[in-house]
């Protein structure tokens, strides 16, 4: 799979700009760029320190393509392990390229998705899971996923997981070698001290598996479903929500022509607002239709926000019906997190909203709910604190290993399937080479995540979600 | 108007990509950069060369935001000849923006438009005509108007500017020195020599100033209006057009309903061909419209191709109505270059053909016709040929300078104006004092190129065109 041929991409983003940066790695990446690049003060590329730059031109025989600065970065000490020249030309799309055309026709051929931060990998700057995170810091659009994808390509997860690999390793060779003198039957490996750590394996393995519940969520945003009647007040609401921070919305798609979906940050925690559409009894077949898709969507949702019209809400029938539809709800979809929130409470007479508060205090199951009102704003910041509520932030904020990625999750959850199992036989008094075939099990598994163990398949899927130049 | 307290921008394209860059210039930049950056090898920005890189990190306090490279740019060996701090994060627009919101915390501001350019002109790195390439390099699209740019900004014209005001000064300050000395009635200025320099300025600034119409049309791409009536194959010909160079088309934009503009380069030359309403007599108010802008569009194009439906020609009555449709439109439009696309060629006779040659070429004032079928492409090549060679690309290949900027144009025209009025002083044998004010104002509009002579505004107009973070 492997090659270290020469490989050229535009590293910047597409377009025009002031600056633009074409990368090129590789063995011979330093002596091809020399060839098209002359210096203004008559250096020599190939003569260059690592980490320098120089002022030149980029030149196709005697056309001059460009002034640039050419930075040199000499294997090993660069990003890919590899030689890589980085040429900063002027960001006109037609400039970056006819240099990106001059090099595919001396030598160059064009880098594949991820294929720089494959050769790190490969060449051993960064392992499996941080080169993971390299596209994790790039999609990243708020404080917490920023903050967990940047940890993890500084080699904080992959450390942990080394860690727990390289004892469990060390425990292992020793049962290995008990299987060479078994005729003598020593144990080289301290029992005692083997069964403390397999408990304290399947303790960390626990809380990695346990902190993707939240990892998950951070790094994709909350899905949070606004359900409710037309008209009271759904749009307004997600434009309440929005405004606060209208900045850092990311994508506004209507995937239908009832849902809108919007994202935010509140407190450097991603949610993504799904719009729907009104859900009530109906014998109309379209609107059957949209009520189905609303049901869709609040099955991917992690919360509800079931909006109602307050002011409809002083008649005793209507909030016997309203109880029936959230009984409803929870009973379909038990594990999502409901909030009512009653809007136009500005709207709503004081004995009304205590006669309201004393109904839905009496259900058998209380319901979260807020008093609010959309268009004022009032009760949107003890929403926003009752969504943060939602989710634990203790591990984000006390630094904690949070694990994101699902390939990771599912080799944590096979490790500790195997540790448990090892355990089992610890307890049953299996013998040292039943004992050996579960180790080596669990060994795999955390070795998948730091890419220790690894298949051309698995690092194609990866790299191929990677952007080009990465 | 000067500063150099610290700026900020981000340099490369807005949006997400491998990696993006953020340049600080400023005299304090390098240590207001130290603040944010830990090297991850423990070494000190400020200690480090000049056109060198380190990695680290980005830090705010505790919060790591982001791996870096930095590149460090020591005054006044850099691009504005201040001190300069790239830092090339990845690629994330949340990165991007934390960065830069880092350093607008702490002691920078947000570039204007062109800034960092402006600042390495006022530093003298750059002179104003360069400055200006600066803008055209980054937005030249193709072969021509790139070459032109780049020359402009290596210094080509302003050198050949440089050298002309630096001889016409020399005999202005020996001019000058006979004023003081008036009484002794002395020439230190030879006025042979000095009638050889005017003549030789005066060609020069001919040359520069013709140079523009060719200059001005390949910054711009040469507009060619299609014309002709509904369904005589125009689209079908812009596509064949575009469909030989679709990688290059670098905007669709239709201006009307009725009008389409597309861009494509013939042999590294812009063309901008602009698709017309049909052109018919009518009593038809809206029709009337649409013909009207079809005049308007044909007002703004520096050539007219005639497009017509070959096999509606057999009839001599058609061709009799076609050369009076001709003639009218080169009656309307004297300055244009007109070209007769014979279209659906193939379907026409020999005989007809023969006939309709003869026809046209029995006109009073004969027309460049070609037969051709836009839907085979039969003809295309001859017609791409008849385009270029309405252009006159000898200076382009002799590498001649070409100007470009209608302000150099300007300034070139009123400098010609003042040499032509010495001209005649020097022939009508004016004294030595009235020859100097003209001569002053030759050498002011010199001036006014290179950016010698300069003023607020002008920079300010010049460098509202630029890009944020060049």
């Amino acid at each position: 799979m492997f090659s270290n041929e020469p490989i050229i991409a535009l590293a910047t983003p597409a377009g025009a700009g002031a600056i633009a940066i074409i990368r090129i790695s590789g063995q011979d990446a330093i002596q091809l760029a020399s060839k098209h690049i002359v210096s203004k003060k008559g250096k020599t590329l190939a003569n260059q320190k690592t980490h320098s730059i120089i002022l030149g031109h980029v030149v196709d025989g005697k056309r001059v393509l460009d002034e640039v600065l050419v930075s040199v970065f000499k294997a090993p000490n660069s990003y890919t392990g590899e030689n890589i020249v980085e040429i900063s030309c002027h960001g006109s799309t037609y400039i970056q390229q006819e240099i990106i055309q001059l090099f595919l026709r001396n030598g160059c051929r064009t880098a594949d998705a991820g294929e720089f931060t494959l050769r790190a990998f490969l060449n051993g700057k960064i392992d499996l899971s941080q080169a993971e995170a390299v596209a994790d810091v790039i999609a990243s659009d708020n404080a917490a996923s920023h903050q967990i994808a940047i940890q993890q390509m500084r080699g904080g997860f992959s450390n942990e997981i080394k860690e727990l690999r390289a004892e469990l390793l060390n425990f292992a060779s020793l049962i290995e070698l008990e299987l060479d003198f078994a005729e003598e039957d020593v144990e080289f490996a301290n029992r005692e001290q083997f069964t403390k750590l397999l408990n304290r394996l399947s303790l960390v393995l626990k809380r990695l598996i346990d902190s993707f519940a939240v990892g998950n969520v951070i790094k994709n945003g909350i899905p949070v479903a606004i359900v409710g009647e037309p008209n009271v007040g759904k749009s307004t609401l997600l434009n309440s929500l929005l405004n606060e921070d209208r900045a850092i919305v990311s994508e506004i798609a209507g995937t239908t022509r009832d849902t809108i979906e919007d994202e935010m940050a509140i407190e450097g925690i991603g949610f993504r607002f799904i719009d729907t559409a009104g859900i009530r009894e109906t014998t109309d077949v379209v609107e059957g239709i949209g009520i189905k898709k609303t049901f869709e969507k609040i099955k991917q949702a992690q919360v509800v926000l079931y909006l109602v019209d307050g002011a409809l809400l002083s008649d005793i029938s209507k909030i016997s019906a309203l109880k029936i539809e959230i009984e409803k709800i929870k009973n379909q979809f038990p594990l999502k997190s409901t909030l009512l929130l009653i809007n136009k409470a500005d709207k709503i007479t004081e004995t009304a909203t205590a006669f309201i508060q004393k109904q839905l205090n009496s259900l058998s199951d209380p319901l979260k709910f807020i008093f609010m009102s959309a268009k004022t704003g009032v009760g949107v910041e003890d929403l926003k604190l009752e969504l943060l509520g939602l989710i634990n932030t203790g591990a984000l904020r006390n630094n904690e290993t949070i694990v994101t990625n699902s390939r990771h999750y599912n080799s944590l959850l096979k490790a500790l399937e195997e540790i448990q199992k090892v355990q089992y036989g610890m307890d049953a008094g299996f013998s040292g080479d039943l004992l050996a075939i579960d180790i080596r099990q669990a060994l795999f598994h955390f070795g998948e995540i730091t890419g220790e163990i690894t298949s051309d398949d698995l690092l194609g899927n990866i790299f191929a979600n990677f952007c080009i130049g990465k």
